[in-house]
């Protein structure tokens, strides 16, 4: 299909800033074939017309666990030990697919309507978060968590690479996968070294749970005296292309060997805070030249994937804690948002940004409502003013999957019902 | 009018905790005269099917400069001096009546879209938010913000013994006021204590910006020997109730004070991040018996009044300074958000929370969205996974200002129309 976007406010990212500007943008097919000048000639199956609307690339939530979603509210204001083995575990234990499924859709419909077009996920029965992605025609990247605490590690190598084998490319590309230990505390040194391995024979990245709380940290002095990063940069799990989740624990040698290896780190303020971990030094990653791109957690440590709220978290929290008004400006925020992520997935080619011949995944954000005005600066009321819900159209692969806030691949309400009783089942047994 | 609200999921509060109850509710006139059991026989002029609905307490907001939402996104990622001196005071100059006039329409609209019922304002050309607040039948208390810097103070204490003569208790008791020295660094000791000396006089309460920035603290010692807070208690400032907004910078025995005075603290956290003063210390001000409320300050400076986010930033922001996931529960924040204001403006056997015989000051939440499944706990949903555009209806002193998310008392282009205008006016002659 091919599709004019009229009038848009642009968002466009220059090396240092970002720029908005009134501009027309033409799809042909899954690609920006225009931004600006569109040849009046060209024939179009559907115009949009965009005015008060900013154009935007897509928001990338580069680090999830979506099927969580079905326990969103279901453990909070506790103990971190408590929410983990008397609340999250006992129930992961007793899903099933279905479950999974269900899970997955739901969170798919909320990052959709919240502007969400490709995201990073790990977690378990991943067939059916396939099978959601394909459904509802998102993009994504997909990973079996692993860890080392299986009675079969080969077993479970096999099925990791049968996952990669049914998925990675399909759907027209928008299914890519990856390889994920779950973190350097779960895996031993043997495994990680073998799902290295495996990443080098699949030629796909790593992602992987690094420094995330304190209790993290201790452990790993004790064990193997030194900090996880040094421990995994040790084990050469570095010399692959990874993404380190969360980093919020990390000293100034662990800055240096995440720099010098490229790992790209995946900020989770809101997930960070509501567990108490604390606050990632994203201001001094950045300065340092370390690709820093945001993401949620799942639902049951956040509790929504609403990636605007980690936007406006990564702006404000660290101009707080650095006591710095300058720390994490707009423009800062907004790349984190999308092209840092994009690059994280090593698609920053293809996605992440509005630049013609790129892959048309984008959004449009509904800009007149009373906390847009006055228009003095739309760059800032994106990061200070916006909320999830402004999102009213989006696009990816050039496939429209929402419009004037309607979902357009997802029955939403047959996902609630099955929702309420996927979680009703697995509680009550509880 | 009789209002009668069915099969609402209601909120409400006990000593320590807060419940969520499926209940009717019953409004006679501008009173909340049923929860639970509503004889059948009472006639209404209006039934709410509140199915899917959360009902709980209008959000109070209690420390604003709604008109300041003329500058939102004007002044962001600057150094504080530069936001103060180069960009807000040469506007505010040149700001006449009307400017302030469809601000404050502006930030009304904003704030009943978000679940605001009533907010506690300071700034100048005061009448013009009276007329605002009359017009869109909100709740407010109001206050002229007074430095000691003007050449006739003595005008100045006419001014505000007028405005409140012209408005303390009009509009049904919509409209109060408050006396509002704009911070112990702007007024002299003598100016202070002629403020406190016409509380008393007209019986109504002190609201004044403390301990914000660190410079202020250092300025407050150099100058007094002593701390804002310090300060203000050796000029008996606080044998007058008092709002203090902020309180970031300060110390214990600067809580031991605000304990042993009743003062209230106001607590603006996505401002203190933003412009980079901080983390006030929540905790162990509520933990002392602190009464702690919540407030957006203006857009300038956050950029919108959206106290959805405040709520949110209060219970994780918390948890993340103080590593401790149990700091600032779900309900606390809530209280913050509702009670705890009516508290600070003295009004909590009016408003606040919803009990029978209180004023009829409530909203509706939709919660048949994606991001409240599965519905394993509405009050934790409330803070973790809500947002402002999920406020459905607004009732304030038993009028519908907003209902289906449609305002009912404000013609919203006209102001977005006006708002447009005022701003560019003023940013042309800067």
């Amino acid at each position: 299909m091919n599709i004019l976007i009229k009038n848009a406010d642009v968002l466009l990212f220059t090396d240092n800033d970002s720029i908005i500007k009134k501009k027309d943008i033409a799809i042909e097919g899954n690609i920006i074939k225009y931004i600006g000048d569109v040849p009046e000639d060209l024939k179009f199956d559907k115009i949009i017309d965009a005015k008060d609307k900013i154009a935007m690339p897509g928001l990338i939530n580069t680090h999830t666990h979506i099927a969580m979603s079905l326990f969103r509210n279901y453990a909070d204001d506790l103990l971190f030990w408590e929410w983990l083995h008397d609340k999250v575990l006992p129930i992961e234990k007793k899903m099933v697919a279905e479950d999974v499924y269900w899970g997955s859709m739901l969170t798919i419909a909320e990052l959709i309507k919240s502007g969400v077009t490709c995201f990073n996920d790990m977690y378990f029965f991943m067939d059916e978060v396939a099978k959601a992605v394909s459904k509802s025609k998102i993009r994504a990247s997909l990973s079996i968590s692993t860890t080392g605490f299986s009675d079969d590690t080969e077993k479970d190598l096999e099925a990791i690479r049968k996952f990669y084998n049914d998925y990675h490319g399909t759907d027209n590309n928008r299914i890519t996968t990856m390889i994920a230990p779950h973190a350097p505390y779960t895996c031993s040194p043997e495994y990680l070294k073998k799902l290295k391995d495996l990443s080098s024979e699949l030629d796909v990245r790593l992602h992987i749970h690094v420094s995330e709380s304190k209790t993290e940290i201790e452990e790993s002095f004790e064990k193997y005296g030194k900090s996880p990063v040094k421990h995994l940069y040790d084990l050469g799990i570095f010399e692959r292309p990874t993404l380190a989740a969360h980093c919020v624990h990390v000293s100034d040698d662990d800055i240096e060997i995440l720099y010098n290896n490229n790992v790209n780190v995946l900020n989770n303020p809101g997930s960070n805070l509501k567990l108490a971990n604390g606050f990632a030094p994203v201001d001094k990653m950045i300065k340092r030249g370390i690709n820093v791109a945001l993401a949620t957690d799942g639902s049951c440590s956040n509790n929504n994937v609403n990636m605007f709220e980690e936007i406006n978290l990564a702006a404000i929290i660290n101009k707080g804690i650095n006591e710095d008004s300058l720390s994490i400006s707009a423009s800062t925020a907004l790349k984190m948002g999308t092209i840092n992520g994009a690059k994280a997935l090593g698609m920053q080619n293809e996605i992440g940004s509005l630049e013609i011949g790129k892959k048309a995944d984008l959004i449009l954000i509904d800009t007149k409502k009373p906390h847009f005005y006055p228009k003095h600066n739309l760059l800032s009321s994106l990061v200070y003013s916006a909320q999830a819900s402004d999102v009213d159209t989006v696009i990816v692969d050039g496939n429209i999957l929402m419009e004037n806030c309607e979902l357009k691949t997802i029955d939403i309400e047959e996902v609630m019902f099955n929702i309420e009783k996927c979680a009703t089942n697995l509680i009550k047994e509880n």
